[in-house]
């Protein structure tokens, strides 16, 4: 399927920027769209302004060779974006095609659902929507199903938000052709109006309209909040640390890759076991606060489409890392204040085997099983002791300055998980299948 | 596809046991056929003796719902394999099917590839047969290929061997009838040789022909030989452990089950550390014993066809436990020797993290990637300090009664192991794909 992507628009109230290469949390919106869209399309169609050298550019630095494309120029943007699709329709054939703007932002859920349906693509439960800016559709059921009946921006009674998004085929340039033969200025609700294409429904997922800057903000603090991949995520995680995180990659996620925040939140995690022998309840403090860290490098991969299974993995042995040299240096710590004895090795030696292995279980898991172990056996996800509630409770025995109670704890409750999980996906291993 | 067993044989050779029934490495030969070709087979076809009500029963017992199958009934069993043949041919249609011998064992390789082709399969390098018992083949290329010229059992010119395992269609019934028309007994190879069917190779794959006890006892060697699953193998289980625990393996994989095997190795690990604290020289011999049964699991999992994920999950977590509980028990020992201080509590610590994570790197890659490291990453290979080589060591300083130095090279070796691990993983992580 050929894909048309309409980027002529002037960005008036943006102050004349070209929209489609704005940054919107550590992405151009053009590279976002190419990159969501890349899996189910075979050429990408830009439309651009005949002056506008900076796409062109842009496109040949950084995607030749990577996707198949074709840029047509538009001599009279200012004839609306009905016109502009007009201009697309010598390169498109008479196949399928979607058609979606330059300025739009989708989120990957969103474009999964989209590209399997057909017509205009409607939102009808709008989440993230100022619904005043946006173009409305009014829904006509026929024996054919939903079709469009009307749509424009002052609609007063509608049934749906147009999206921006389109599967459509010929009959789209035909209609264009003809409404463009009686007027100067096309805009796509007049083809789209006269064409009454089916309308599909993708409703509640993400997807923005780039108008101001405001827009653009609003965007990023939308993607990086739905970045939060919750599975595997426990309490303090989910209560606490996820509300900080969040807040920090916002302002982070332009300037920073992923791999540089897994680094930090490593760094940071390294210093706090350093603290320990100068200041526990301060090498606590400083723990939990690089356990908040720990979430940025995933939020930020995930929003700016920068995830990879490499940047997974290294996160995941420096977290190890992180756990053992603080179980360490506690351990030390307590030597130092000669309160260590045969007992103490035990439980030092515990909890650094239950640290470890908590993760271990459900890691061999995901290898073994090629599925993630809370989706599986979702009894899992109410057993404590994932490391963002270790690290927690470490944090308050360190500003309690209880460095023995702390091991005793740790190896008690990283271990109760281990062996419970144990039980649980030994119980349920008939329901697993091979 | 139908498969098409012919299970009609007296077993003339065997006492007269029903060779289909007869189990060989842990599995009755009838559910290795039915195991490995289930996969690709919407219904079987037993043709089995009038008066054999025990293939019957045992299908019904142990098949039922879980396959699709037929019984034929074969009232004149002696007039031979290719009159057996033709009494399927009222339920097998006009597609291809695949025929096969209910006394012939093969690998899940020889399946794997077999399946995909047509006609006679031909092994043109036999690796594990008795050429002299077997049928062979004298091939003849033609316009088509390669085509069956002659077959027997006495042929003195031959291009390859009869594997039992074709891939034919309706064609091959005509030639039974018209050859059952002409003689009383018919074999297969009086059908194949007038058929003159195509000639697909397989070669040096398992494929063995049950006809006498003998042939049973070499089965059961080879099927537990090849089940070496060798990637992550290292170096003292390639040229030690696997040479003794295949050994073991071959005695008991008719009486045990895999997770059975895993338990005995569970517990003769545990049974080591404990062991520490009176002899630690014997202690660490146990320890190397429990390291050579580690692989039994496996072995006998994968001869009789009863490899699990959930098998191998808890495998790898117990592994886990037996080293945690050695380096503990060692570490103790060390104390009870007053030889413990501050370096001796980073040397433990340092000796047990690691020792998890050689196997959690390797762990959360396969999580993350879903591809082995030790496959995408050949160097990998080459790092020392996989568990096997490990408790080698760790078995001679226990000999050699050195605990702190057990600890210190175990320490090191595998952290060293971890690093390289991550530096080889970070420099190959272009080439290892999203």
């Amino acid at each position: 399927m050929k894909a048309v992507i309409l980027a002529s628009g002037q960005g008036s109230r943006m102050g004349y920027k070209l929209k489609p290469m704005l940054k919107v949390a550590g992405r151009k919106i053009i590279d976002r769209t190419i990159i969501l869209l890349k899996p189910y399309v075979n050429e990408f169609v830009f439309v651009i302004r005949k002056d506008c050298r900076e796409i062109e550019e842009y496109l040949e630095r950084h995607w030749k060779g990577l996707i198949k494309y074709k840029i047509v120029k538009n001599p009279e943007p200012e004839r609306g974006n009905g016109y502009t699709l007009l201009l697309a329709s010598e390169v498109v054939g008479k196949d399928e095609f979607i058609l979606t703007m330059g300025d739009h932002i989708y989120s990957k859920n969103f474009v999964e659902k989209a590209v399997k349906l057909k017509g205009l693509i409607g939102d009808f439960n709008p989440k993230y929507i100022d619904v005043s800016e946006a173009t409305k559709v009014r829904v006509e059921i026929g024996k054919t199903g939903k079709r469009v009946k009307d749509i424009g921006k002052k609609l007063k009674t509608f049934d749906c938000l147009d999206t921006g998004f389109f599967i459509l085929d010929n009959k789209a340039f035909e209609v264009a052709r003809r409404v463009a033969e009686r007027k100067k200025i096309v805009e796509l609700s007049d083809v789209i109006r006269e064409l009454k294409p089916e309308v599909s429904e993708v409703s509640g997922e993400l997807w923005i309209d780039i108008d101001t800057p405001d827009d653009l903000k609003v965007a990023r603090k939308l993607l990086v909040r739905l970045s939060i991949k919750s599975i595997g995520d426990g309490y303090i995680s989910r209560h606490l640390n996820r509300k900080i995180s969040t807040k920090i990659s916002e302002y982070l996620v332009d300037y920073i890759t992923p791999n540089q925040a897994t680094m930090i939140a490593f760094f940071v995690g390294l210093l706090s076991s350093l603290l320990v022998f100068f200041n526990l309840p301060a090498a606590g403090i400083l723990y939990q606060f690089s356990s908040i860290l720990d979430g940025i490098d995933g939020e930020i991969a995930r929003a700016s489409l920068r995830t990879s299974k490499f940047g997974e993995w290294v996160d995941s042995i420096l977290d190890r890392y992180v756990d053992f040299f603080f179980l360490l240096s506690v351990s030390l710590y307590l030597i130092k204040q000669n309160m260590f004895l045969t007992a103490e090795l035990i439980i030092a030696m515990f909890a650094l085997f239950g640290s470890i292995m908590v993760s271990y279980s459900t890691e061999k898991f995901k290898a073994s099983y090629s599925r993630s172990a809370y989706e599986c056996v979702s009894s899992l996800r109410y057993i404590p002791g994932k490391r963002d509630e270790r690290i927690f409770l470490e944090t308050l025995l360190c500003i309690l300055n209880r460095p023995l109670m702390l091991l005793v704890l740790i190896g008690v409750l990283s271990n109760i998980k281990v062996i419970a999980t144990f039980v649980a996906i030994t119980v349920n291993r008939c329901t697993l299948g091979e």
